[in-house]
């Protein structure tokens, strides 16, 4: 909102800039970042009056870089918060909850909730063609929301991506570019398209916006929670951006008062086969490593050189929180226990956070008591291939009673 | 609810039965049907207390049959309005709306309303293992409510189902059982199934209850229209149930005053290569010749003995409604239109119903004014394969600015 959203600053010089599509600090190329009136804000919100909000992510527009009301995305956000009684049971801790983007509207991952407000912040700078580098999530969520408020967009992702991930963006008509290699390459192609085309690349020239989006999955944690921070947040980490967010949001929240400070650990979560920051962490330092062949099941997480990761990391250390890593099988396992305690079909980067929860569980770095959240990003129809070859195989018998007792009597 | 939740009855006969796992009446095999003191409930129910129940479908828990509180699928419905002027737009009407259930919870189509019903009912009524006869969708949706309720579940379907709906019931840890036949083979079994083991089959003996989970869809509408029922509202059919609940929760709203009386249509939708309903409404006769072998994509409407296509009729003969139906490529047609204008990536039924509707503006059944409300009941990522011949192709190219030039120049 206007009221509260300040300018844009460099999160290494803390130089500021107008609120412009720009996204690199001119003097020492750090990240931009929005920044809001806290004084202001502070005042003006309040636990009731965010709760009286709709029943979407819109109800924290308080918190979010527009000028204006949103005008895309008006659906989307306030996925539920699940007790999970039967997976806490199996994991072996108390007080287990997810967050389940999986379901979120109108695509079906945590990404609807950046391009909204990047797609309204496009809107209010006259942008009409907007665009993207995408592991997948983002191409469909950035084609499903163009299309219905009218904007022509075009989709850059590696050329190798999950096909329902494909189809999921070809359908609503916008323009797929497949890049031969990984996404880092798409990635940095978009950032020199970026400097000739004026388009908005919402996580390009737009991402100081487009990533702030991301705080209204922190904000709805803590008021689905009641208003508490919980002990243990477990976040899958591509980028790192999405982690680096919802610590934001909690703090936001602190410093406006609608929860109690108190210790929280924020735990990041990575595939083996593309650990950047989780390598980074376990070994001690902040230097990251760049993946540049990155190989996992999880391609919604294959960023080989994650632009927040150096944030990530500061955030995990300064919570006290610990970085995890799993192999594709252990991605597997649990996409699938999460799906038999809890009826949620998550996607292989879900599996990811589960299977790093499991991990950290056991190995002590979350205690069994406490609250612990781990948030699920997107669903498992997206990535439903990689279950074929794991699963019991479906029984095929005649349509009759005789096939049929013999098959449940096994 | 307990105080409003009479019994069950027969449609035909009108005898009553207590409120057991039965669905067939024993003197002239009518199908029962859940009954309410509509006195008390009238008295009991207002806009304004709806209005401030939970979130979800369970908000109009006084007009579904259980006697305690809901305990399976606590965070279904709900879904969202869209108006959508887009879409309008290309069909030629001044107000048209979509509600779309593609993105129900859990399992991403209106059968979670249906399983959430007959689940909690299932656990009143002291089951412990539930089933289904299913075209995909109520497979899933009982797979995943079962396995986060911890019910024991066994789920038949066609063995020729698409892989996605395997996929996205077998995760779960359902038992898939594969039926070499029609949809309607498999639903004669479960008959069969239901008579011999003490099983709750969701859409057999528990049909009752099940069923009435669908009017949810019928209350939303009217909330989210502001209390008011659409001039024209599309529905696809397969068994024909969704579209008799839809008018029957909009019967009730005007018996318990939460709307005015005022004339409306029902119009329904089918794919041509299984149109029963829409074939014997177009006969003028209320005689339903079974399609014996159903040749469609829109697998999920695949349904050559529609158990409640008689009453179907009845409801669109009864509000001046009309039953159309479209074949393969009007169905992709529809899928695309949807998702180009709207950003919703509905699945065949959806493209079922928008091709219908398409067709009823233009044969001038539903005219260019009024409000219409079309029906989405499943999500899109379920039947992708269907569309991979029907996309503009993705463009492959090398991550360089000047490849990238040639492809926008296009």
């Amino acid at each position: 909102m206007k009221e509260f959203f300040d300018c844009l600053k460099c999160k290494e010089c803390g130089r500021t800039y107008p609120k412009e599509a720009q996204h690199v600090c001119e003097f020492d190329f750090g990240p931009l970042e929005a920044t809001y009136n806290y004084h202001k804000l502070k005042k003006y919100v309040t636990r009731q009056l965010l709760e009286s909000g709709p029943h979407s992510m819109w109800r924290y527009e308080a918190f979010l870089p527009l000028e204006e009301s949103p005008t895309v995305g008006l659906h989307t956000g306030m996925t539920p918060l699940i007790r999970a009684h039967r997976l806490g049971k199996v994991l072996g801790v108390k007080e287990l909850y997810i967050k389940n983007d999986a379901i979120n509207y109108p695509s079906l991952s945590f990404k609807d909730r950046v391009v909204s407000v990047a797609l309204s912040r496009a809107r209010e700078l006259n942008f009409s063609i907007v665009s993207c580098a995408s592991t997948g999530n983002l191409a469909n969520s950035l084609a499903a929301n163009a299309a219905s408020s009218g904007f022509k967009s075009y989709v850059l992702i590696p050329a190798d991506l999950e096909l329902a991930k494909v189809i999921g963006s070809l359908v609503y008509k916008t323009k797929v570019i497949g890049i031969r290699g990984s996404y880092d390459k798409v990635n940095r192609l978009c950032s020199e398209i970026a400097g000739k085309y004026r388009w908005a690349f919402v996580n390009v020239n737009f991402r100081p916006y487009y990533a702030e989006g991301s705080k209204t999955m922190g904000f709805e944690i803590l008021e689905q929670m009641g208003w508490e921070i919980p002990d243990h947040t477990v976040i899958c980490m591509a980028s790192g951006s999405l982690l680096t967010k919802i610590d934001k949001a909690y703090r936001e929240a602190i410093i406006c008062g609608l929860v109690e400070d108190k210790p929280y650990a924020i735990h990041g979560a990575q595939a083996l086969g593309c650990n950047p920051i989780t390598a980074a962490f376990k070994k001690g330092t902040d230097l990251i490593r760049p993946v540049p062949n990155p190989s996992t099941i999880a391609k919604s997480l294959a960023i080989g050189t994650p632009a927040d990761g150096f944030y990530a990391i500061q955030t995990i250390r300064r919570t006290g929180g610990f970085s995890e890593d799993v192999n594709d099988l252990e991605i597997i396992e649990g996409i699938k226990i999460l799906a038999e305690t809890e009826g949620i079909f998550a996607e292989t980067a879900g599996g990811v956070t589960v299977g790093c929860a499991k991990k950290l569980i056991e190995k002590g770095h979350i205690p069994p008591s406490g609250k612990i959240v781990l948030c699920i990003t997107g669903n498992g129809l997206k990535t439903a291939d990689v279950l074929k070859d794991h699963l019991q195989p479906i029984q095929i018998i005649d349509p009759t009673i005789q096939d049929f007792d013999k098959i449940v009597a096994l």
